[in-house]
């Protein structure tokens, strides 16, 4: 009758992603035992303290050594040295698994140190708050979220239908797609967004002529989401971009050119062209809002005191 | 003992800010008695089957006729002539006043029409859903929002007194700002964004290569954040861009020097710029959190099913 799907879970790295981690797969008892290591003495100490992991190890690999699934939880450029580091250590029949936003880099990056007889299934929960830290996590993050499964050639099937019966039991639905696409799509629907979203803030930091207090105080809906998504954790994003240029820089490029043509129509006055490109938009929410991805409730389902 | 502060309120135009302030008034008891007026039948009728107003007449002067308070509640462009229509009933001591995103453009545009001995006081409540039309509106929409007013010069400041008693009755947080710089804030805290954002999703609308159902399955925070401020009003916002074009063409430019330059970084793999800019954006965020702008609830205070 146990529900468990992997006995011994190592999760290496344990910020917002790796403390939800913990937190879902004790929910349905989907492990035995978890494990887990950081990089930094002080988030170490803190997981220890609220007692994140059954075991808090001082090196990858002794968190790794013997577990049945271990979770990289790192930023998408610290993934191919934890790699490294663990695999001596991984035990036959073993699956290895990430949670970077990219994932051609990772399977680059992680692939060549997986050893023989070791499955290695990369994974991408969409899923994140504004904050980080072995604090930060929850074990309602992946409830009714996506994540996308991106096997490596050659995986077994019993492996990947195991590793998605972990992140259905986490609460999250599963999704297996190609490497290469999956950095298209992450591209539009979360990188481009993202750096786009930096920028803005940026720009309005710079602005003297606009105090601080005005764009805190007055930062109604439009730039109160930017602010948001550009509150993420900065070393996270920064390989994001790092690792996944190309997609990137494509969906940004065709961005500059629709903005240019919208701006145009600004300064020429050309409010046909304007009403019509806002309409086409606006279903595309529709949609979103139907495929139960959003709450269309008024005020975007914040408190009223938002 | 009486709450009241205009006796009767003719509201021009019933969409989702008129109807919200007609619900804002009722729950107060801000007024005896609100009349409105909307160009279309069929938010006329809409707007009497569900008892919006006490009467809704067939014009814009038979609303306005006798009011203590008229609030233009069209779209920017077209203030100018609800002003002209209302402009020969206009009563002696009313207070003319309206909730346009803009507010050179308006001041310009109904400024003319003012009789001798009527107020004119433009304000700008800054709230809003992605929703229009009679039916969306809501008694709390501007609980805890800012509304700016933005008086002519020469106002009588009883005037502005009273118009600034009736939006804190409606529950707003009320602030008073010169035209010019009201248009240049508004610019970078709302109008650059919303224009980002509408062409984010036009270019996520275009890729053929990722399917709509992809765009829309996996649009996690930063695409799903841009769909809903894109979901706004066009009509409201092509008047908005068409009028306040000065502020946002300058804000637009500045955005894509900045855009460039991350860009580049992004192609020449220059990380530490990223990391240092994202840095920068956090604490902004940071910010608006705690000037209770928004809510750093998980997931964004959206139910867990978002």
């Amino acid at each position: 009758m146990s529900k468990v799907i992997y006995p011994k879970v190592a999760l290496i790295g344990l910020g917002l992603i790796a403390s939800s981690i913990s937190h879902a797969i004790r929910r349905a008892g989907l492990a035995a035992e978890i494990t887990g290591f950081a990089r930094s003495a002080e988030t170490r100490e803190i997981a220890r303290g609220i007692g994140l992991c059954d075991q808090v190890y001082d090196t990858a690999a002794d968190a790794a050594r013997g577990a049945d699934l271990v979770i990289l939880c790192v930023p998408v450029g610290a993934m191919g040295q934890v790699a490294a580091d663990i695999a001596p250590v991984l035990k036959p029949g073993a699956t290895v698994s990430d949670v970077g936003s990219v994932k051609q880099a990772v399977i680059e990056a992680v692939g060549p140190h997986i050893p023989q007889g070791v499955h290695f299934i990369p994974a991408h929960p969409m899923a994140g708050t504004e904050h980080s830290g072995p604090r930060s996590g929850f074990a309602e993050l992946f409830d009714n979220r996506w994540c996308l499964l991106v096997p490596v050639e050659g995986s077994e099937d019993a492996a990947v239908e195991r590793m998605q019966s972990l992140w259905v039991g986490m609460g999250a639905k599963v999704e297996v797609m190609e490497p290469e696409h999956h950095d298209l799509v992450c591209a539009v629907t979360s990188h481009a967004p993202h750096l786009i979203a930096y920028t803005m803030v940026g720009v309005a930091d710079d602005l003297r002529r606009v105090t601080d207090y005005e764009v805190i105080q007055f930062s109604a809906a439009g730039f109160r989401d930017f602010t948001r998504i550009a509150a993420s954790d900065p070393t996270m994003w920064r390989d994001v971009f790092m690792n996944n240029k190309e997609a990137t820089l494509e969906i940004l490029g065709r961005f500059t050119e629709e903005l240019f043509s919208l701006q145009r129509a600004i300064r020429t006055g050309d409010g046909d062209h304007l009403f019509d490109y806002f309409t086409r938009t606006r279903a595309i929410r529709r949609g979103i809002v139907e495929a139960g991805q959003d709450t269309d409730a008024p005020d975007f389902g914040r408190g009223g005191g938002g």
